[in-house]
């Protein structure tokens, strides 16, 4: 489903080529961390499905090039890169098969990502979904819903588990400048689904929360490092900061696949910068001087101890830290899971 | 210069009729709170003039009437109605004279507001400038300049002067949404003038703090009240609390014409609510689902103890409160001001 194209227009594409999946990565088409993991994993086997009757070695010379190629389409969410890490180490483990079997299996995993990422999402909307209060108000930045997974969201899947449950609450949509996700996929998924949404600039976040509408802060998370500070969609920190000075509790919703417990703290996170035209003029009109100077960083970070729970398909980590995150992590590995 | 064009079209309107510029101020082609006020007092001789040759009291009956039309046209900023009960003050100080007389009274004390308004803005620029440190880095909200003024404007005045000192530093602009006055006005206004200008989204603030790139928020006012509670552009009130949370200054520019003495706290001003379809999309695209319920209070209020100081015509006031503020304008009834 086209994602730039909404709300105007409901487009589903289908790509045949690498090079077309990378590029609807690229301008946003398919977003979402969750998404971009799935696709990532699909696109690997587009992209070497033609070469499975070739030797072993010309395969996996491939399959490497492929991977790399599509590493660089989204540098800041993490599932792309671990999505694309599963498909090299399947193909590792299947040592002795030749490069026909090996490409099934890669599929096989594609699929599987595909499907884990569907019941994470039920699982993260079971998990958060008592924060969510009868007659409070909830807002969100960015859009993490359906279109954003394989399932329905993250941020998004915890009010519709709430919903769901016949609980009665409001939701205040950011519109999330530059390119309005909120505006144009949130505001437009919530409503399909029968949510009472009201969509709002930006900005206007402090002043709702001045004013008492505002219960509860929940955004998605395109990187959760070891210590818990978050990169998401830029103004996600300014909310998290304001959240505080109001004493609204602020949670982010992830799947475990958003974590990167190879980075130590926020500041190793590369942070993605688009270009100035986003913020210049993208509508159909120019709306500031074409040679102005822009600073278009996506995503920021949001320091751990801002965010008073993430809510992740294994519970809801709370305080956040990087011995909680710890937890979740080892229990998993326990019960032989991830 | 018709605001709402800026920056792909640079046109000047001619209004003959009070209609018209009440118009031009309902959609914004005047607007800036200083502005609007020169606009209401000439809107008032555009109203009455035709009017001059009939009886004083019949003259005086059409009088209440424009200026109450005239009230109506923007709610929050004081600055209108200030100048509408200048013009109102000016006709009744003016007894045993004829319509005609009057007409002409009415005319001068509109010009007398417009070369108050030029010379208070040299005033604020002077007053302010110490503020912007060398190498510093500015950001401001919204458009507060030439645009917004007859003469260099408000909290872009202050870096006007700055500039004209021969001080080095860089503005960030808000785009400010969702009428992207910072995108449209502001940065258009300073790369005229050979300021170093970034043009960023509302939302990315909070990570430029934390990045270290913001030394000074700088903003305008559309009503200040007497415990220097102020009402200003929906966004100002999270970039105040964001300034707090990174212990950065957070200034507010603005004429003493924007002070209302008559309000206790913040809690008092009228907060324009704007039509929901500039949020859903009003720059040639349609960006919302149309049905989506908006919320879009176009102003909100900042509690003076968030702000760092007030730069006026008459000096800073810093600390704000209720008694810095009485001070300056004890000072200017002294001196024979105001």
């Amino acid at each position: 489903m086209d994602q730039t194209l909404l709300p105007e227009k409901l487009q589903v594409n289908c790509y045949q080529e690498v090079e077309q999946l990378s590029e609807a990565i690229r301008s946003l088409r398919i977003r979402g961390a969750p998404a971009l993991g799935v696709a990532g994993a699909m696109g690997v086997v587009l992209g070497v499905a033609r070469h499975r009757r070739r030797d072993r070695r010309a395969f996996e010379a491939k399959l490497a090039e492929v991977c790399d190629y599509l590493a660089v389409s989204r540098p800041t969410a993490v599932n792309l890169g671990w999505a694309l890490e599963r498909m090299r180490a399947r193909a590792a483990s299947m040592s002795g098969c030749s490069a026909e079997q090996v490409c099934e299996g890669l599929l096989a995993e594609a699929d599987s990502i595909r499907v884990e990422d569907e019941r994470c999402c039920e699982a993260i909307g079971l998990a958060g979904q008592a924060l969510v209060t009868q007659d409070g108000g909830v807002l969100t930045h960015c859009h993490t819903g359906a279109l954003a997974t394989c399932g329905a969201g993250t941020a998004l899947a915890v009010l519709y588990e709430a919903h769901r449950r016949g609980r009665r609450f409001r939701v205040y949509a950011d519109e999330t400048r530059p390119l309005l996700q909120g505006a144009r996929l949130t505001a437009w998924e919530l409503m399909r689904a029968g949510l009472d949404v009201t969509l709002v600039c930006d900005s206007a976040a402090g002043s709702l929360m001045a004013a008492g509408q505002v219960d509860l802060v929940m955004t998605g998370a395109d990187r959760i490092v070891s210590n818990g500070d978050t990169a998401n969609k830029v103004g996600t920190y300014g909310l998290a900061v304001l959240a505080r000075s109001h004493g609204i509790p602020f949670y982010v919703a992830a799947p475990t696949s958003s974590f990167d417990l190879t980075l130590a703290g926020g500041s190793d996170i590369p942070i993605e910068q688009r270009p100035a035209d986003e913020v210049r003029g993208g509508f159909g009109r120019r709306t500031a001087p074409v040679e102005v100077r822009c600073h278009n960083a996506a995503f920021d970070v949001t320091p751990a101890e801002l965010i008073s729970g993430i809510v992740t398909d294994r519970g809801v980590v709370a305080p956040v830290g990087r011995e909680s995150i710890g937890r979740i992590f080892s229990r998993s590995l326990l019960h032989g899971g991830n």
